[in-house]
């Protein structure tokens, strides 16, 4: 227990906007989430109280962190699942746990079990070398290599055509598999809330538009998707958060096929950038849920809070020209109604920096409002 | 400018509910609010990163505390004018400004302005003995006597009806005011936003509803409010917040007669116990707004998130009993859709420790459902 809240501690690993974020969340539980952060400039270490300074690949300030906490939880894959093993050894509760969390981490042992499971993922197969890599197309070009381990926001994925193109990636060392190139209409993600007690609570289905493998709009709910669709790919969620036993937050990456098919991209087991959206636009934030999930508190209320919700990322413009704080100006003139989250990162090109969420009537209008409120903070104009 | 951060510096004086909950907007802001806590057990204080721990009225600790700040503001009106000054002497921007300031922390100067402003107060004036009492009450009982400085929910405000009744008030020292007690339907209040360019935004009306000098619940919008009504209630508050130069928030508290009339009965200068639905229930928390006004950023969208919006108040109840962790339990699993702010405060009774709020689709249904949930928390059933 935390003899200053007198509620259970939660930790989280971890210092950028996911703990940003949910530390901001935790506010309103009454908690105040310890964070372990890398650095001590990182997004969450700039405004949360209590603030551990370690790195998420040190044993001892994992153990030392995660003392006096009665569960600790994750604003990334990156815990070496040795470390994860020896905490639990340690007595620490960690949600989720190691065997779950193998599924965020490691795409091989994820392809694995879905492919067990039954549920549909791309044709796939642990590849370690050109040849095999030949042997898998199979004349089917072009092929997709991930990292087993490591990859997000578009690295450690390589869309391939030819075996000699493998060859390089081969070389780097890196455990890879490889997938068929899956014809799609486009991504959807779903996000799904399990506590230790199995209660779930799933969100609406939302379409995930990415450019460069980069995330850079969501849309809640899904234009136009069929309401089986939706249907089918909460069960989809619920199936396996449930088989995974995940505790906290399980986001879905999913590719819709031209026929209306489904298959699972990605799995993480956390709070995630396409469900950004229900800060504004979720009666329960995707971070409260978390954290209800993590302490086994009933789960909160799914529902939308308006027709239609738009999130854009902000990604970090070249330096120089105005100042963040002169576009918020800009920005907050041109749309009183635009939400901004900014994540007190250093602007680098392409970095993710923030987000800004529209809410309103209308997904054409609420989706031209946020994107050119990200443009806004992005280049000024 | 922040360093950490790269934009302005927002110190607020005060580490309450209102400071914890402005630190929770700020970080969407990409803020790191700098608090100044009386103690380091104060609920901003459990909850931000950049805590002084000093007191309001220590000058030094305020001037050390505002020291790298772009702009200093409050969680409450006890600083000192005299220290007020003396910040603004030493080059520091406190918004509001001392000078507008005063009128929310002297009743005596507020309703002297108010009344040359032409603005609808009671019946007033100073009073210093219990001659002047009964000569102001005129065989008018009861008469409200009020301390000029330092009251705040209920406390520094008695109903008597004698004179002599007045004589053990008046005895302990404490300047006062007398005021004609006012024949009310019922309490309304309207916040309005002001930046230093002068821009001003109104949210919708409310309804206070208040138990022993204690708000227990706030209704937005205030129920079968006459739209006449409550467009000279957002101009009597555009009209004040203009005229004594406020920046940042105003709260104007208001008694609706029995004829539909309007009088003024309190101001507040900051975030307000009657806008704290406006975190689910605006597009903009009156929180952020409070933080827009004082960075002279455009103001945030005002609008209502659903048709009525419900506020209850939960105040410490006796000790004993479950846990506060094992009410929240109770409260989630009994509607999923309530949204809770705890304080990080000890409990103590008659304590505002937290506040819930419902949104949805009607009055009834949400104001029920607030009052079920805040007694949950309070009394765990």
């Amino acid at each position: 227990m935390d003899s200053r809240t007198g509620l259970p501690l939660v930790g989280m690993v971890g210092g950028g906007q996911l703990a940003r974020m949910t530390h901001q969340a935790a506010i309103s539980l009454g908690q105040s989430l310890r964070v372990l952060a890398a650095d001590a400039a990182d997004g969450a270490a700039l405004v949360a109280a209590d603030v551990h300074v370690g790195h998420h690949t040190d044993l001892e300030a994992l153990l030392a962190f995660a003392k006096d906490c009665d569960v600790v939880t994750f604003d990334h894959e990156h815990v070496p699942t040795g470390h994860l093993r020896a905490l639990a050894a340690a007595g620490v509760v960690t949600r989720p746990h190691a065997d779950a969390l193998l599924y965020a981490q490691d795409k091989r042992a994820m392809r694995s079990r879905l492919t067990d499971l039954g549920l549909p993922v791309p044709r796939w197969a642990p590849v370690a070398s050109t040849v095999e890599v030949d042997e898998f197309a199979a004349g089917e070009w072009p092929v997709v290599l991930k990292a087993v381990r490591g990859g997000y926001d578009g690295r450690g994925v390589w869309v391939v055509s030819t075996a000699d193109a493998a060859g390089s990636i081969l070389d780097s060392g890196v455990l890879l598999i490889a997938e068929a190139h899956v014809a799609v209409r486009r991504e959807l993600a779903v996000q799904v809330a399990r506590s230790p007690f199995g209660q779930v609570a799933a969100y609406p289905v939302v379409e995930t538009v990415q450019r460069d493998g980069i995330c850079v709009e969501v849309l809640a709910p899904a234009p136009n998707l069929d309401p089986r669709t939706a249907i089918r790919a909460q069960q989809l969620a619920i199936t396996l958060a449930t088989a995974l036993d995940v505790v906290g937050l399980l986001a879905v990456e999913l590719f819709e096929t031209p026929d209306g098919g489904l298959v699972v991209n990605e799995l993480a087991m956390r709070p995630h950038n396409s469900g950004h959206w229900t800060i504004e636009g979720s009666r329960t934030s995707q971070f409260e849920q978390h954290l209800r999930a993590v302490l086994d508190y009933p789960l909160g209320e799914t529902a939308l809070t308006a027709p239609a919700v738009a999130m854009a990322n902000v990604l970090g413009g070249e330096s120089g020209g105005m100042s963040i704080d002169e576009r918020l100006h800009h920005l907050f003139a041109d749309d009183p109604g635009a939400k901004v989250h900014l994540y007190g990162k250093q602007v680098r090109p392409g970095r993710k920096i923030g987000h800004v969420t529209v809410a309103g009537a209308a997904m054409d209008e609420v989706r031209a409002r946020a994107a050119r409120a990200a443009r806004r903070l992005r280049e000024g104009v």
